[in-house]
């Protein structure tokens, strides 16, 4: 018996924004941050559970408050009972009447509800000792299902559906896990491709991607057709024919302009366009599907809920999904959204990058491989080389691929240093001279 | 010229579960709240700007951090420039490239938002010495057309197709306007419906607004069937065949269950069905509208921003739409789903009660009527005779109709003593003792 006994938050910030790492057509200058927090409780073997909210900068501030909000429901509560049980803690978090009404299920609020899902998970995951990969694929199919809240999801998956998606893996389960320590999984990478990066940049960077044994790239378009044009030309140019180059608009046409602006970089042979409209606009995304097929659409790291995913495959808007490790309320309800993918047969390929997106993500699309959809074909998980020397276990990706962690959690943990030196606005990167800056930001 | 000196914030709780008002199937005891906020300028005339979001209670204090993080964005600013472009002035907020990952244009962030937009358009009609809703019904279509973001929305309604439906309008504005303060805009009563109020005080009430002159009443429905057909059975009988009921469950089904459900109210006639599933689920709202047609869909108080409006009405899925005054980005974009609406021929019905929606919500409805939409049949807006002590110039409803306010501003303006009573945690109300209590929520 252990009781949780604090749930500390963190506004921790990099300035990106000072080298452009990140910069794409919505987001010029981000800088790259996350509103963290640890669990503890007085356990004897010391374990805590970190998780954290990826933002961009400024409101970092306001998603550490709802992550504040959230202290009464989990400080003070046995933690056995939390974690014995993760599918009745999420609803608790997620279906607290009051709490509801700032979401539904959305926005500022259900991400500060993934942040201290995760960290559960993370603190679950360390008293298991083994990475949360492995702990989620050794569970049997009854329990993976009782983690998922079923509401408003029946009409495209009962949980007598998920059932059978995940016996149907069982048997290949092992075999399954051998290939995944043996060979890893694989990974695309966007870093040869941020827009405030110039020509010459991009082209060395992609020549490296593929020496480092990468077969995707990805570019940021949408600022303008012509460089983009041009842009892609060059990265065409310099991988080859053999290696896929994806685009990603971050959300910046409207549904014509996305069909038009499309069909002049088609021609280069386009992986898949990622985020070509509003996240919201699951009727605009398969009417762009629709006008561009057979040219892959793909979105996700914006899409807020398991509801907004399952219209997505219900109108085909979408051929590959790209679920976030902290938009949404947290293993939990990313769970949910794998057994829909692999209800309708859509790929995932996980966004990543930002801040610790990469170390978290990889246990998911791992989890999916061995116990879900026990697929890897046309999968991969973005890959961003950023930040990651801030985390306790950073990812191991070499030779274009990820490679399983062994450590036990989720992959969240940061360094005490980290959460020392960026903490914002006092930390001393933020405040280097005697005399603070009270808003820089 | 003037400069905005200051940007203030409250959180404002009422102590509304004692009583059981508002009481539904998702939210069986709110507190009523606002995140609550005041401009101020520099200007000679002393004239503030009041805006806020309604919440239920815990989270208030998220939301009032929300709109904290937009104050950079306000304060120093020279207020002439921001009043006398709306349509700049939103966008600048709804596109900080930062604040913009937390939504996008959804939940805390983007209600906070429309808190600020709203203070502003207080603040605006006020220096006109008019209503809000006569100074946008006397503003020309090329300038309410200059209000709305069209991003996402080309696909359903271009600046062109708005302008048109703004100039058909404009040679009957006049007449509208007269007509409007001679007869007033039509109300329906929510008071008799809640779920947490016994048979007797149900029948009772809804006696009471017949008498009052109302002609729709709405129930809660949803969280038990046997319960729903008693008491929508016991509505009917007192209110005869000529009275409206509405049921409203609150986002409590799956798609197959509110069918079923429904199957069994729909005997009793009922005038639309409110909010049968999430909000967020537009392809399930639609699949219900398809099967339990020719009843009327109706939502949109959780519905998040003008894309998701756009969706329900490009697929046909409601034939009410109950647009909210702080669900939104202000003023701003419910002109934007005004007009969306009136595109589509559909009803608009706003969702009020709360802290301050009606006094709200009243604005739009009676604008569209003069200078968008042109019609009034079938349309009204909600009434809740509650709370509304707390503002400056509460609305005026009697005979069962709204009657148009002729103070300046939006109507947005709480007391005084009210923002110094009901703070949280440490106004009278809520710290009674000379000890205050520090966490009663």
């Amino acid at each position: 018996m252990s009781t949780i006994t604090a749930l500390d938050t963190f506004d921790i910030r990099f300035p990106t924004s000072l080298e452009l790492d990140g910069s794409d057509a919505m987001n010029p200058d981000p800088d790259y941050s996350a509103a963290y927090l640890i669990v503890r409780t007085d356990a004897a073997d010391g374990h805590e559970g970190h998780g954290f909210v990826f933002t961009i900068g400024r409101g970092n501030e306001v998603e550490a408050a709802a992550i504040d909000a959230l202290r009464r429901q989990i400080v003070g509560r046995d933690a056995e009972e939390l974690l014995d049980d993760m599918g009745a803690t999420w609803k608790m978090l997620v279906h607290d009447s009051q709490l509801r009404w700032l979401g539904p299920e959305k926005g500022v609020m259900h991400m500060a509800i993934g942040a201290v899902v995760n960290a559960l998970w993370d603190l679950k995951a360390k008293r298991a000792g083994l990475p949360l990969w492995d702990l989620l694929s050794r569970m049997g199919p009854e329990e993976i299902v009782s983690l998922v809240d079923f509401r408003y999801l029946t009409d495209a998956l009962t949980p007598d559906q998920a059932l059978e998606i995940l016996r149907r893996a069982e048997p290949g389960r092992a075999e399954r896990r051998a290939r995944l320590l043996a060979e890893g999984y694989p990974a695309y990478t966007t870093t040869p491709g941020w827009l405030g990066y110039s020509d010459e940049k991009l082209a060395l960077l992609a020549k490296e991607a593929v020496a480092d044994g990468y077969t995707q790239i990805k570019l940021k378009v949408g600022a303008s057709l012509e460089d983009d044009i041009r842009r892609v030309r060059l990265a065409r140019e310099t991988v080859g024919p053999d290696v896929r180059i994806a685009v990603d608009a971050n959300q910046r046409w409207d549904v014509g302009q996305a069909v038009a602006w499309m069909g002049q970089l088609a021609p280069f042979d386009i992986a898949w366009i990622e985020e070509p409209t509003s996240p919201d606009d699951i009727l605009g995304h398969a009417e762009i599907a629709r006008r561009l097929a057979p040219l892959p659409v793909a979105t996700g790291e914006h899409v807020h809920n398991r509801i907004m995913f399952k219209q997505l495959l219900q109108a085909g808007a979408i051929e590959v999904l790209q679920l976030d490790a902290t938009r949404v309320a947290g293993i939990n309800e990313n769970i949910a959204i794998l057994l829909l993918a692999a209800a309708f047969g859509v790929r995932v390929c996980p966004h990543a990058g930002g801040v610790g997106l990469c170390e978290a993500v990889q246990h998911l699309s791992m989890f999916d491989f061995v116990a879900v959809s026990g697929a890897i074909e046309g999968r991969m998980i973005e890959f961003v080389d950023h930040l990651h020397e801030h985390f306790v276990t950073p990812v191991d990706v070499h030779g274009g691929r990820y490679w399983p962690p062994s450590a036990p959690g989720a992959g969240s943990e940061m360094a005490r240093e980290t959460l020392a030196d960026y903490s914002f606005p006092d930390g001393p990167v933020w405040a280097p001279s005697p005399l603070p800056l009270t808003s820089q930001h």
